[in-house]
């Protein structure tokens, strides 16, 4: 399940949240004993459509495979499932498991809670999660699905980090220091600095950013009775999944035709000099994939080093 | 039905979207034949956990009341109900049919197309929906539900209404006028200006906006088979509302103690000079409500002084 979920971030494009962080975000938590590695992943509540699974500290990505099922399940015979998990740990990205419904015939949804990295609105201090949500529709074939996958936040730390490999200053509004200044470096942020909810500032929608971010909160944490990010130790995470299928409310020929359609519309209206045509969510790491599935996916060789100098460390044979 | 959303509107103090635009917004169009006053609402589609309904060009209030009451009843039986609306028209506020869901122990949801006022990242013109989505949860009184209500863009129309009344200019990052410019006074607004979406610029999270706004279109227009706003003319919405049975995942005693223990938290945590404390979406709604149930809603003149014209015209008694 996890080599899955990776591989599906890797061959996407999502490099930040591929086997780029293997070892040092999952093996190693596991070393340090942060994991339980023989979990009891167990369903602690069961309805025709819904469902809380209880994560038991496993590794992040198999209580949500499971979860992922089960809303697909529970969506087959009723039309929609919903399934929450608590007491889970990182799960890698929001959108694989999205996916995991569009070849169902089906919508996806994931949502995640993040690191505690995020300052409310007129808060001086980073307090609440990088919460994130994808949302996953298919569409028509040569057409790419629309996946969308992404943090409540501004920016994901990820932008940080390439800021930090780049060199670069932050831009203004994408965070706070620890003085509740602007963000204007990458260290500022790592030495305990806040980005900010999408939105940025009041006048800008900040509310709206912070409101969507309590709502992952709610559904994640909250409803599954694993706590919401803010009150959550940093080893845990809690998710929330769905399945919407789509010939319950509509048939899949017409809903294909009318996200087409939406989409020629869009791509027609007129752009701004310079703009280049409008693309959709998904639609980049959908032409990723279909590259990376001719040539292979191009590993840095600091990833393929660190996963066979893990497997010396641990005697296994390292077969790639 | 009608009355009911309008005046949960004007209680919670949106008044915006309350009685004060009821001649105008709804009265008038039923007057210029835009509105079928003898609708055949009905479901066309029906799981146990989801169904469409079709407006059949109602006046937007009356599908959407009976598609929450559906979804509600779903809920009650399954754990999760969710029904899209095809073929309405303006359904005033989302966050009153989401309201509907709380006092049945339920998490409610509800979405809607919007006027096709929104420019897509690096687009020059107005071509997608005011798209909105709100998102309420139980608390245990006296702590006020949390209730989202909000557009998937930097700002909803009502704010350039709002400083047109101030004789104010807008501030740069709200929208574009019609040469693709930032928009700086509400007349280049009317004049075919557009609105960012929620994050204003790619480099603080447009695409997110834009990301979200085009899936309230999937789950309202693409899923009903009442096609993306993009594509809808202005008489119609499409809408979409869902039900989320809270003890179905967890029990209700232990949902109420996590949604009070986080914002006590998150109130707790550290605020910048001068920002006053936190609140959460629907507080200062809720604040309101109390206040106008103990002395009644201050209408302004012009809002009961065009009812009574209303009546008038059409030989109704005016009796408030």
């Amino acid at each position: 399940m996890t080599a899955d979920v990776l591989l599906s971030s890797d061959l996407r494009g999502i490099e930040s949240h591929g086997f780029a962080r293997f070892v040092e975000f999952y093996v190693n938590r596991a070393r340090q004993g942060l994991l339980n590695l023989s979990p009891n992943v167990r369903v602690v509540e069961d309805a025709p459509s819904a469902a809380t699974i209880d994560g038991d500290n496993a590794l992040g990505f198999v209580p949500s495979t499971i979860a992922m099922r089960l809303a697909i399940d529970k969506a087959r015979a009723t039309g929609i499932g919903m399934v929450t998990v608590r007491t889970s740990s990182h799960y890698g990205p929001a959108s694989p498991y999205a996916l995991m419904a569009l070849d169902q015939g089906m919508i996806g949804i994931s949502m995640t809670t993040g690191g505690n990295s995020v300052v409310p609105p007129g808060g001086a201090k980073r307090v609440y999660g990088l919460n994130a949500l994808s949302f996953a529709a298919p569409c028509r074939p040569p057409e790419a699905p629309f996946v969308l996958d992404m943090a409540t936040s501004v920016i994901a730390a990820g932008k940080i980090e390439i800021a930090q490999r780049r060199g670069k200053e932050i831009p203004e509004g994408w965070g706070l220091d620890t003085e509740g200044l602007p963000l204007s470096t990458p260290e500022q942020y790592y030495a305990g600095g806040a980005i900010l909810p999408l939105g940025g500032d009041v006048l800008h929608g900040a509310w709206k950013g912070f409101g969507l971010g309590i709502m992952v909160d709610v559904l994640t944490g909250v409803l599954s009775g694993g706590r919401a990010s803010a009150e959550l130790e940093r080893r845990y995470a809690n998710h929330f999944f769905g399945a919407m299928r789509i010939d319950a409310f509509t048939s899949i020929e017409s809903f294909y035709d009318q996200m087409d359609s939406m989409k020629q519309t869009l791509r027609a209206s007129p752009r701004l000099p310079g703009a280049g045509p409008l693309t959709f969510a998904g639609e980049p790491e959908a032409a990723l994939e279909a590259e990376y599935r001719r040539n292979g996916i191009p590993y840095h060789p600091s990833v393929t080093d660190g996963l066979r100098q893990m497997c010396s460390e641990l005697g296994i044979e390292y077969d790639l």
